[in-house]
């Protein structure tokens, strides 16, 4: 009877070996640079409590009414699987008090891993998709909002990537965007009727998300509504005018773009997005990073008055647009040694020959299925293998060895000590022991 | 009015900057060893269909019955968070047919991240915990289980741990298990009231589960019941003195434990635990690894028959070993910059200065707070930084700066035009970008 199989869930991945060191790759990149400027991982919990998510994301926002992956756990606890890291960081920042004389100002952390939304998956856009984010503390310099805009385009750049966009906005401070929110009440009203029905659903509860809206017809009326950066307030225009200084100063092209305003309610003064233009994803520029200020949301979860900004890559899209963009990206490592063993007598020395290679550090692989030689060579050409040591029951008698460079072609005849004792010695290039063993003998 | 504040989850942890490197260190550790034994990353979903893990835990397994984050997700699919890392592996081996000529024979993988179960929270076991494993499928030969267990002791002696314990079992095969079963439930029948409720259920469901009881007066029992080592069949046997002939060539002490049996109910063949005698984790010695052969589970996932064999490990008691062993861990790396600006004049050259020095691969520093050169001086002593370029508004001007090596005191006046073109030269020790610059001018 044939057995039941499985499939992973819906809008879910396996990353298998081959692909998984590419992403490892695009991960270590990150930490490699951010560390640079000085943000240091942070770890927080897959899931959370429900409120955690609702209170940051807004009332109006999709991901908390539809697309969260929430629960009651075995204790009636209503918890969800996160759908957005910077939620849990606050979280953390606030319960774990890093706002404390003692912690660096501003606290700058990163994270990367796993979110989940129940939304109909798509190319680039998963259940359980994965995330790249920073986010800083305690800081309101627009200095701050250049140095994070920079290190966005930075890693992008340090991938590989050319074709880079820059467009940044201000949704000012409270008063600005009260000012704001009533002005484009007052234009959109007369239009009401013609409105989409979300749009007619947003413009009093959160009007500037109609500035957002995917209709077309909206998006005619858009576009001759007033511009946020007409009310910003004195304050917000000073923060505003000094991050384009800083941006100019740092040599980073940007665009302004007046009617962008991005999903969450939190946000405050700067906004940006880096957008790509890659067939990859879809026609024209599409966004690949975004994030902005969020002054109020360390006090909405019960901290003091803290100021804070980031901004979120999506993992999925990211490296979609690398293997398209043809950016540098890792192969499996080749193998350094494969050992062909002959006849059953040589089972034993085979395993403590791959042991002893691997004791340097290199890499070393064997059969396990008792196979022909020629089959083991075949693995051994398969793992892109740069030596096979071959040892026969005639080679175990005399302790001795053949060592195959597989690049050249050339053998050379060895003993199994000098295996043990002296194996960088035998082989020339490159691996990293090689380096090492030069710098020593210098 | 006081805001809400929120609590991560019960058993959960945030893992903050300073602790984070050392857990990513021991990833690492684990990723390059593993490596070199050919075993690369895979990364399967978070959550799978609920009968993923029920299958694949067997029946009487606790998980299963009480410890499983299950729940039913929008579309009603009854899913949970995954308690383990094999299942979800084995699935993705049989749904990505994995077996296939063209793959490596045995398939050879790992994993590192998340798992999730809803137990009583104490010291190193947590409802959201983490694991590294790995499983190697398609060969029977017992040097594979000689390598697993050599590389999972390879593995901790990396990481500075000296004092290990390996404890080898052998399950047998199916007949083995029928025999022997048979045999235990005839020695443990004439004593049934005597036993503990627990065992009493799982006599006639699965007896091996009677030696793990914890139950003092079933310990007594189990101690004189019959050995499954006096029950192997000839092949199985063969198989188990191959192992040990393989772990003597090795050099790995290890010590036959009969009365192991292990949890799940598909292990046969080899099972072996790696232990440590650290207070750390309690008296005596503590289990820190555990695995085994499992050759009945890819077929129960709908696959051909295929044998499998691997181990995990738990990181959360990793970390608390290694931290109460003196294991070398690394501490967050010191600052090789900090830039000190006095006046707001030089806000914006103090951007362009952190910037310069990170492009060349050095971490950099500022304030961002206005403060005055004091406590910036202050902020670059407790980063721990390397040197420290200050510029106030009459070096702006005269386009100069001065950069001060904090471990000699040494100061120098130097041109801003040198840090954005020549900084590697100004400085004189072993950061990685030096020695780069070394070998390219010897």
């Amino acid at each position: 009877m044939a057995k039941q199989s499985f499939q992973k869930p819906k809008g879910t991945a396996d990353l298998l070996p081959g692909e998984s060191e590419k992403w490892h790759y695009v991960e270590e990149t990150a930490r490699l640079l951010f560390s640079d400027y000085q943000y240091h991982e942070i770890r927080t919990p897959l899931f959370e409590s429900f409120e955690v998510f609702s209170r940051s994301a807004g009332d109006t926002s999709d991901v908390v009414t539809k697309e969260m992956y929430d629960f009651h756990d075995k204790g009636d606890r209503h918890v969800a699987l996160r759908p957005e890291g910077t939620a849990g960081v606050v979280r953390a920042y606030v319960e774990n008090k890093l706002y404390a004389p003692e912690q660096a100002k501003p606290y700058k952390a990163f994270y990367i891993g796993p979110m989940f939304r129940y939304e109909r998956p798509q190319a680039g856009r998963m259940r359980q998709f994965h995330q790249i984010g920073v986010e800083a503390f305690g800081a309101d310099s627009a200095a701050l909002d250049a140095e994070v805009i920079a290190m966005a385009v930075d890693f992008f750049q340090t991938l590989g990537l050319t074709t880079l966009k820059v467009a940044i906005n201000s949704l000012g401070d409270a008063e600005t965007r009260a000012n704001y929110r009533q002005a484009l009440i007052d234009f959109l009203e007369p239009h009401f009727d013609e409105l989409s029905d979300d749009s007619k659903e947003r413009l009093h509860k959160n009007p500037l998300r109609v500035l957002d809206s995917k209709d077309e017809k909206d998006q005619e009326f858009v576009a001759d509504a007033p511009s946020i950066l007409d009310y910003l307030t004195d304050d917000a225009k000073a923060h505003w005018e000094k991050l384009q200084t800083m941006l100019d100063a740092l040599g980073i092209d940007y665009e302004i773009d007046s009617s962008m305003v991005r999903g969450l309610d939190y946000y405050n003064h700067t906004i940006f997005e880096i957008m790509t233009n890659s067939k990859a994803l879809g026609r024209g520029w599409t966004t690949i990073s975004g994030g902005g200020r969020y002054n109020g949301m360390v006090e909405e979860f019960g901290g003091p008055e803290t100021s804070g900004i980031g901004f979120g890559i999506g993992l999925e899209r990211l490296m979609l647009l690398l293997e398209n963009e043809d950016a540098p990206l890792p192969d499996v490592d080749p193998l350094d040694f494969y050992v062909v063993n002959i006849g059953e007598e040589t089972d034993v020395e085979a395993l403590k020959l791959v042991q002893g290679i691997r004791s340097y550090g290199y890499s070393a692989e064997r059969d396990y299925l008792d196979r022909k030689p020629k089959a083991q060579f075949k693995s051994a050409d398969r793992l892109n293998a740069r030596y096979v040591i071959t040892i026969g029951p005639e080679e175990l008698a005399n302790q001795t060895a053949n060592l195959k460079n597989l690049a050249n072609g050339e053998e050379v005849k060895i003993t199994l000590a000098q295996v043990y004792t002296e194996l960088p010695d035998l082989v020339d290039d490159g691996g990293d022991q090689l380096v090492e063993v030069e710098i020593v003998e210098d």
